[in-house]
């Protein structure tokens, strides 16, 4: 999106200005490396963004953006251990790069780093921003945990799933939005209801991304079309699919859940995912939660005319049919 | 020590009062289970006296001196999955126990809760104890990080050595004083004086803790005597014994080195050591760092016979010939 990319510069500008020191080298080094990684950035965007709805200087953001942005690089550091991620951004991960106990120990690092970035503030604006981050962060733990906890359970509800991706994905965005707003100078329930945007959009984003996993044009899709059918992932199309099966389709899935040959085992997920209608489910449940983000932003007392910015961001990230 | 037991209790009642959410039970089982394992409880007891240097109600530092003593435990259960350690006071380790990545993971939740504590504080004294806070936890990774970093590394030179000590764990000891300090509403420079007194007297026990490893008296030492012989650890001893040794001592040294047979392994260790005075030089050092320590205490302006209690602990802690 054209009218981001002033932001995300700036994101840029603060992660290439952000200093380290040199030693040991085998603690930071794996952090100079991942930072340049790359990504969209968009959790730090997303605070610059709230905070410019109620004040023009928005840089007065960038420290509360930087601590969101590294929090969310050290959850990646240690989720690659334990998921045994080689690649993130189609580079090497830090702990096959380096090894595991270095890459646990420059996530514990890049941890206390986020939390220093918001040393920038004053006492009060401090003690409130950390308030925020620091729920998120158990959150975010939390999320994980469940996440781990799901791959080897066969009794995961759809709401768990739901409150699953809610902690480990949603509540990051809601918080970037909250503490760039209460930089911004925000009440505390204009600041509420931008977490509720954030929190809201974070979940239909992920639900969004569960579908294009299976559902997505192969030739703009970044990565293997089925990913998650193939490794018997229970995502949202899976447990919703598992939950409205009759005796014959439990069988068949249990048949689609055993296939070794790749394309026979995605043909088979899509026959049946497209016969119990759950490409028209999993946008029904999108919807309700982008409805509900768009609920929360129209409670934030701003102009209208302000919020479009938002309003956009939110088009932009999740696709609608109608 | 008898004087200090009122503060221990306080201590582990504050951390059967300390609570945790139940679910997800695998990242809040393992906090539970590690933070009842026991412990001296060190650093959280010097919180609190440095508190009552300043302050009548010490208690006032009880979140302070929690959240040192839940960083430390942090520290362990991550430092617990480098070393491979499957024992931590007698019992399984986190990652023996539930696995690795349970242990990366609660121990990044319990980092949080470390900080979680200091919300307590009105927003200017938490700022002051964030401060101390982040930087001593940083220093602490650069400690551990040095460490393993020793340990396939050939040219460890003795401040090396010292100063991986001094950031792995005697930093800690000078914060949790200097954050009990803030707290008991002491100056910048008494605060600052205590921090040298934990942190120099946190260097000598580490010395004193190479020493015993060796010349301990069995019956009376927790552990087996020559542990750190026996895996070619870089102790201050076996880096102190390699830069005195003449030529034909480096031989023997190197003979030492590779013997397999432990008790030979220890006697020639010992005999070695004794020849080169190894003894004596580590007292010596020692000594250096306690004098430094009470030269720092000392500069502390309050009255010296408040002062005792401290002198007491030091005292305490560091066995002195003279």
């Amino acid at each position: 999106m054209e009218f981001l990319k002033p932001y995300v510069t700036q994101i840029e500008t603060a992660l290439q200005q952000f200093e380290l020191p040199d030693n040991p080298k085998n603690l930071y080094d794996p952090l100079h490396y991942f930072l340049q990684l790359g990504g969209k950035r968009t959790r730090p965007v997303l605070a610059l963004l709230a905070c410019e709805l109620f004040n023009s200087e928005y840089q007065k953001a960038l420290p509360a953006a930087m601590s969101v942005e590294l929090f969310h690089n050290f959850t990646l550091i240690h989720d690659d251990i334990m998921d045994e991620a080689p690649l993130r951004r189609g580079m090497a991960t830090v702990h096959e790069k380096w090894n595991s106990n270095i890459a646990i120990l420059s996530g514990d690092v890049l941890f206390v780093e986020a939390y220093k970035q918001l040393m920038q503030y004053e006492a009060n604006v401090l003690k409130e921003l950390m308030n925020v981050f620091s729920q998120t962060a158990i959150e975010v733990c939390e999320g994980q945990q469940m996440d781990m906890d799901f791959e080897s359970s066969d009794n995961v509800t759809i709401s768990a799933y739901i409150e699953m991706i809610r902690l480990k994905t949603s509540v990051l965005l809601g918080a970037a939005l909250k503490m760039g707003a209460i930089v911004g100078g925000a009440g505390q329930s204009d600041a509420d209801h931008l977490y509720q945007f954030g929190e809201n959009i974070g979940i239909a984003f992920q639900l969004q991304d569960d579908y294009l996993d299976l559902y997505a044009d192969p030739d703009k899709f970044g990565k293997q079309v089925g990913g998650d059918i193939l490794s018997n992932k229970k995502t949202f199309l899976w447990l919703t699919a598992v939950s409205c099966c009759n005796n014959e389709q439990i069988e068949r899935f249990e048949v689609m859940k055993n296939t070794t040959d790749k394309e026979d085992k995605i043909s088979l997920a899509k026959a049946l995912f497209n016969e119990l209608d759950i490409p028209l489910l999993t946008k029904k449940e999108m919807d309700k939660f982008y409805i509900k983000a768009m609920e929360a932003l129209r409670n934030v007392s701003i102009p209208s005319e302000n919020k479009q910015v938002l309003e956009e961001l939110a088009k932009y990230l999740i696709i609608r049919d109608k």
